[in-house]
């Protein structure tokens, strides 16, 4: 993909300045048939596919009253469970930690939430299965007919920090089409280390800038964006709750920006 | 699973003793719900799910044509290329080379058959086309339809030999609904192997005997056995072409003994 390709896709995507339109209106009588932007579309999972907050929330709650526990909000309790993840995962970094599979960080802060909100009783099964939550989230309601369009034309992945048993059971769940999983497990490394973002490179033997990074976080498509990648903005304004709506990245900042799967693939002619 | 579910899995797929259908009776009796005999179904790919030979001769039919080559033998040339595989993971196996995509052995054994074959004239992209024919085999007639059921019960995922972007292009070319890519490349090693059966326990905190492995080929079937995992033998009577028809298996050997992927499904009740 050179420099043309490139202005077209911030042509479609809406954010272009008049002289980037000229340019990328030349680009389109020189070439009818424009070629795809990317090959590969890589797709962070937690928050841009599924709704991580609601399901955790929901299994919390499901679990809870058959528990007979009482007095817990289970949307907080969500929030605190990803919010353990980050310094989790950088106990990995730092060292202290060999390489551990997310299922593994995920148990360890949930030991530490069920003594935070004051929660006993359960049985190792019952914290083995509520752990295996993040194996069940469910998808945003455009997330598989998106995927499926998207899927017409480009390999699609998720590149995560789940695990591959996370990610596979979690397509399983919420019917994603997925081709293949990139889980960063594979090369035991988290987001956004540089290896992660590269992988699907090697393992197809193409460029970073034939892969497409899609996500609703700026600090994920800032790091892809930094080596090369192509990236797609996805708002998802509900991940957090309605007293933390994120802001939308403004036009231009990546190549795409989007509202939701539906959209990107219309952008993306399919 | 336990003895009697093994027995039970016998008794299905048809070679049993009196004693061992009496056994089996009884525990059908015993436990009317019979939990599914693996969690994940691994499938061997070249000739088990795709028929690469008359895949891979149609393409170098076209493709010779389109150059004016004549008195090829494709069929002949893709039993050579096939052939040509063992001995050049065996090079790696050795130590005479590092660990090698199989895209890049394939490639090697290309170069060597067009001298061998006598074929010339062919550009270097006509080459990296052709040698991508084996992520674009046809699978056999029941490989979808079976694939589809197995995937309501079961993961499914190719344990194949074929590297990463191998398996997922050619899951993509013949609409193979798998749930995750298990190619040896993850390991490092080619089956027979063991690091590459026991993959996808590790992957999936699961015993072997969680995992089934399906393969037209007694070699494969055999080190999955050996090292735990449940097996399925699938009959392929063309894989080899008219003159080199295989034998089937004897019913017992392997916990499951079927004709096709249709007939696979049906023993495991899906």
């Amino acid at each position: 993909m050179n420099r043309r390709d490139f202005v077209s896709g911030v042509l479609v995507s809406g954010g272009l300045s008049p002289l980037l339109a000229l340019a990328g209106a030349e680009a389109s009588q020189a070439r009818p048939a424009t070629p795809p932007p990317a090959k590969i579309l890589l797709f962070d999972t937690f928050g841009t596919v599924v709704d991580w907050r609601s399901s955790v929330a929901a299994e919390g709650e499901r679990i809870g009253r058959a528990k007979g526990v009482t007095g817990v909000d289970w949307a907080a309790f969500a929030d605190a469970w990803r919010a353990g993840y980050g310094p989790s995962m950088n106990r990995v970094r730092r060292g202290e930690l060999p390489w551990t599979k997310l299922d593994v960080l995920h148990r360890m802060v949930l030991d530490q939430l069920l003594v935070t909100f004051k929660i006993d009783g359960w049985s190792e099964a019952e914290k083995v299965d509520f752990n295996r939550v993040w194996h069940r989230l469910n998808p945003w309601p455009d997330a598989v007919e998106g995927l499926t369009r998207l899927k017409s034309r480009f390999i699609i992945a998720p590149l995560s920090n789940g695990n591959l048993s996370l990610l596979t059971e979690m397509g399983k769940h919420a019917k994603l089409p997925w081709d293949t999983i990139m889980s960063t497990e594979l090369v035991k490394h988290y987001k956004p280390d540089r290896e992660t973002y590269l992988m699907a490179a090697d393992f197809f033997d193409v460029q970073p800038s034939d892969l497409m990074m899609v996500a609703a976080h700026e600090g994920d498509l800032d790091a892809a964006k930094a080596l090369g990648l192509k990236t797609a903005f996805v708002y998802r304004p509900n991940e957090y709750g309605p007293a933390r709506v994120p802001k939308r990245v403004p036009p231009g900042k990546f190549d795409y920006n989007t509202l939701d799967f539906k959209e990107l693939a219309t952008q993306l002619g399919v």
